[in-house]
């Protein structure tokens, strides 16, 4: 059943399973003209890829990216474009022992009750490792929403309980978890071992920045940029909830402490405050975007739990391999992905209204 | 910029402005054959319209559903169904005063900006009335899922800092708030009337219960259920965060507390916990799903606020006029209606691939 | 199932039957502050209103359009734009004879296989009053082209076996079938009345030309242009065919004939043919489109046809009543308004990469 | 600008160039549990594939099919399933002459307006060759369709005027140019070499027939089959024309000529004709469909034609290189691909709404 694509103008197609050949994306709508190497796709692959570090899985793929179309002489056409990344440690002998019986929290028996089959090679197509797909199409609308002066940054805010104190965008990239305030990040880190000693996981918040977005962006009803974004970003794999601005705490405060009162500044329209997060009505303000996920700790846990195999008999289950004790470092650049998606497909749907809005 | 449509194979068309001409729905894709009155969609409009009791706004419309096509001799059939609800009370006079001033919280500003016009009788497009055809179209949605034996009850969780300590759902609609705990209700109640009087307003959580959802429904990678259940939710006005099952909390708690181990129950695959919400891998597991939202305080508040005019000009106002000092009692039918839209959407979808799926 | 939209950025979606309440369209998409009234609707709704001539069907329906949403003080708001032509004249009660047999040529047989019930009161949704919503949209694309300097305009160039010799645009819409050449529009009308006298129906050939449509519209490989032009035309009721430029003589002709060499004229690129109607891979190359459509003889004859009822007996139906003798003269307006929503919206998708594409 | 995808719930994206890394297409939307291997594929493909014969062009491409995704142990998982041909042959060296010159009946200049860029490597994204992608996702349609009995078949019907006079479907694929009649065939091969010889091309029609089609298909009512067909096979390269059943003959017919009279056969509902092509209302209706489209010389000539270069210069050019005098025998598959998608994505949609229908 179709699911694979996501967005209107710049829409993203993407394939492959964790374990097959590898995962892909085709790019329908890719503006042409914009200067594109192989590298500044790598780039952001390199953030996500596993086996960076003692938090993330031992697994060690190099992620490298081709790209199959779209491209002459380091530009992009604006015909399709398409992104290949190879599974190069691919070890399907690994779940031998999982195929019969369905994984606590992963999607085995959801899609075995779907389709009526199912990959069982490390998740097929339900595997975290789809989002490598995601994250090339996101540095593809990154390049071109840069030259736009547009920024999206996403950092861990909190693991495991662990919450960051300072936000020093200047430090998410420098420590393993991608948090912006240097302390919490070893305590995280220490809070994230611990967990994996146990043979359990964790899991944790992620925030995103989004700065420079022109007002007028997202589309009423249906398509406000809300509606979008939450679109995006819940369908990665594991995250359970989102908020924008205030989010639920919005829900504990009274409309004259919420609504951001309005004021001038050089010429423009601003907001004394932004509980809003950037967003009335569906539409960006011009105010910066915050918007925060809930990340649920990784289902594959060493520990023994208790489940049934496809023949309906109850048994338990000890989920070992390469993964991840917690997915919060590595889920960073997939969100910031998803959101440059949707920033991007709604800046083109925009321009194509603009002589109509500036008369 | 298109925006007004929603669903894939039950597609529903949205129209209408607060203080025009009235509020209205085509439906693309309602399965033919599905007995259906006015009466049917009409109950759930009046669960929605305004003027309902002291807790709500005093704007006294009756809403009255027209069926205008679709439909022979009291069944769908299969052809586009349009539902038509009148504007009977609109004053766009009332709104004079802020034609020229943007009301903070409200889409004023963003709309100027998108569009280079904003219609500004009661904001128009981006009014809470938009919703009233939602409301329609989910009542149809609802009719074809109640013959498939799929509820989906949402009621006031949490209103001003409230929240309900019990879940009787046979209570939800005796009280004027939709809480599912009667004590509650009256606190709920009390402390909305306390911050009317204080022309301010408050905001609250709602929470939906969907029972009867088959296993199946929901399609990888962007498609899952749960992306389009916070696209659509998130699309209703007021809301600002939403969240699966243990949502937010799962950031904070272990995988061997998050997973939901399986049993057998009568030949039937359950979970012993049921921490995920009902959906695995975005597809339904066949357990009761559960979503809650975050609903912000209403915009529109009697008290002085800090502004600016669409010459650029710093001025205070006040939005005097017939508002809701709480939008949770009414947004509990719209909940309703779009997470029953998703449903149905998914389920035909799955219904398509029905014969390989079962091979 | 769904089928009742078209479109892109400007997409229209369609609603009503022929004896029921009314026929409208929603359009999603459309470009605000553009200047609109009911009148600029109702001019193209005369052109193809029933009841016109002799030579048209004798329903009566006055087809008066009404704005329900979208419009302030004149001009659009960018929001979804309604229009409603409510059904005056109705007369279900004519269609009883045949509710239980299927009319020949018509939809009747394979909408009672399609969705198990069909509105038999005059086809239903099937019937052509269907295009008055067509129309209506189109009105709304051709205003907007119209600034934009595109004319789009259809003739009837061939109606039952006359040709029209000469191509007078100004001739047009001075006769009653709409053909651009006087001489030949009183040969078919005298053929149109021998045919209507004898209870038989007859077909035709609709031509459009589309002029000031700048290079560049159309979307590579599956959106392109005269793919889009096929698909809107072709859904057109009694359209069985479709070319484009020279289009069937082309089979026939060498390459060498059939290029269109270019040259420079005024510092523009120009052909000194035009056998490829202004199309080349899909894109308008800013030469004139030219696009021919067979419309086949309307399926309602009154003369005595073989067919089944619903219980599978054969029997046999005269089908009486108010029927156009020729499709050909009110589907002009139709063609010209399918055609126009078509250029809209390629026009639309170009400016969203405007920016990139005059880099 | 999108548009490289086709389909509503089986749904194509096709993507590469002619002298890039190669062709390929994803597929979402795939029923699951379909047994499906290369070799289902490349049968197709090798119809297609250039160098075939004295008839088409020398570019000799083996078009070996690699699935990258969306297979497990020889079965459909329902997931996105990708189809990759790489280019062996490649030779953009070939192009350079034309790089600054625009090809008369080629998409280089249309493009290098829409884009500002464009691949000017032998047509890179507007390549005949791009069709290759259609035939491999056609493939998988058919190996569907074959499974429900239905059967997709195309044939040259007529080249450079000389027609097929018999409809052995026996004989299609026994000649070089894939027309039914072995002693049309001759003289159509005949008639392509002394065009090749004079460095010109020629034209043809292609029909196809479509057998065992369920009657229901189809969705009004602007996703008419007839209206979606004419949008699939007019996105081909070379096709100015289509027609359904008498096609444009039924211009010139009388309504008592044109109309199928229906009568009864072993239970079920006939028509006495086919005129209508088997559709009706844009609906299957359970006869045979037929489709014609006529194809245009291919625009790759050797002779001298004028055009204009970059800078805006007129000058001529010579289109020497591998090409078809005649793309006829090479589109057939193709059509039968494009036709087989409809097919099975119309299918798709009446079975989500199945049991509705047959109520």
């Amino acid at each position: 059943m179709p699911g694979n694509c996501f967005g209107r103008l710049f829409r993203i197609c993407t394939f492959g399973e964790s374990h097959g050949k590898g995962i892909g994306v085709v790019i329908d709508g890719v503006p042409p003209n914009v200067k594109l190497e192989e590298s500044h796709i790598q780039k952001d692959l390199d953030r996500r890829r596993p086996g960076q570090s003692s938090v993330t899985t031992p697994r060690s793929e190099s992620d490298r990216v081709k790209i199959l179309s779209g491209i002459l002489e380091g530009k992009t056409t604006g015909t399709s474009l398409t992104l290949f990344i190879p599974n190069r440690t691919g070890r399907p002998e690994e779940y031998e022992p999982f195929k019969n019986r369905f994984r606590p929290g992963h999607a085995d028996y959801t899609y075995q009750k779907k389709y009526g089959i199912r990959d069982w090679r490390g998740s097929g197509r339900a595997s975290g490792r789809e989002t490598a797909a995601r994250v090339a199409a996101g540095a593809v609308a990154k390049k071109v929403l840069a030259e736009e002066s547009i920024r999206v940054t996403a950092y861990a805010l909190e693991i495991g309980g662990v919450r960051a104190g300072k936000l020093d965008m200047a430090e998410v990239e420098r420590n393993s978890v991608r948090s912006p305030d240097a302390d919490a990040a070893e305590e995280m880190i220490a809070r994230i071992e611990q967990v994996k000693e146990k043979e359990d996981s964790v899991g944790g918040l992620v925030e995103t920045l989004v700065q420079g977005v022109p007002a007028g962006l997202g589309d009423p009803v249906f398509d406000k940029i809300d509606a979008l974004l939450a679109h995006a970003l819940m369908s990665i794999g594991a995250v359970k909830g989102l908020e924008i601005g205030k989010g639920f705490d919005s829900a504990r405060m009274l409309g004259s402490q919420f609504n951001d009162s309005y004021f001038m500044e050089e010429g423009e329209v601003r907001t004394a405050t932004n509980n809003a997060g950037g967003i009335l009505g569906g539409i960006s303000s011009g105010e910066d975007m915050l918007i925060r996920i809930a990340v649920r700790p990784p289902s594959s846990i060493g520990r023994s739990q208790q489940t049934v195999d496809m023949d309906g008999r109850e048994c338990s289950i000890e989920v070992q391999g390469r993964h991840d004790p917690c997915i919060v470092p590595r889920i960073v650049p997939v969100v910031e992905a998803m959101v440059s998606v949707v920033i991007l497909d709604c800046l083109l749907m925009c321009r194509a209204y603009k002589e109509w809005s500036e008369r």
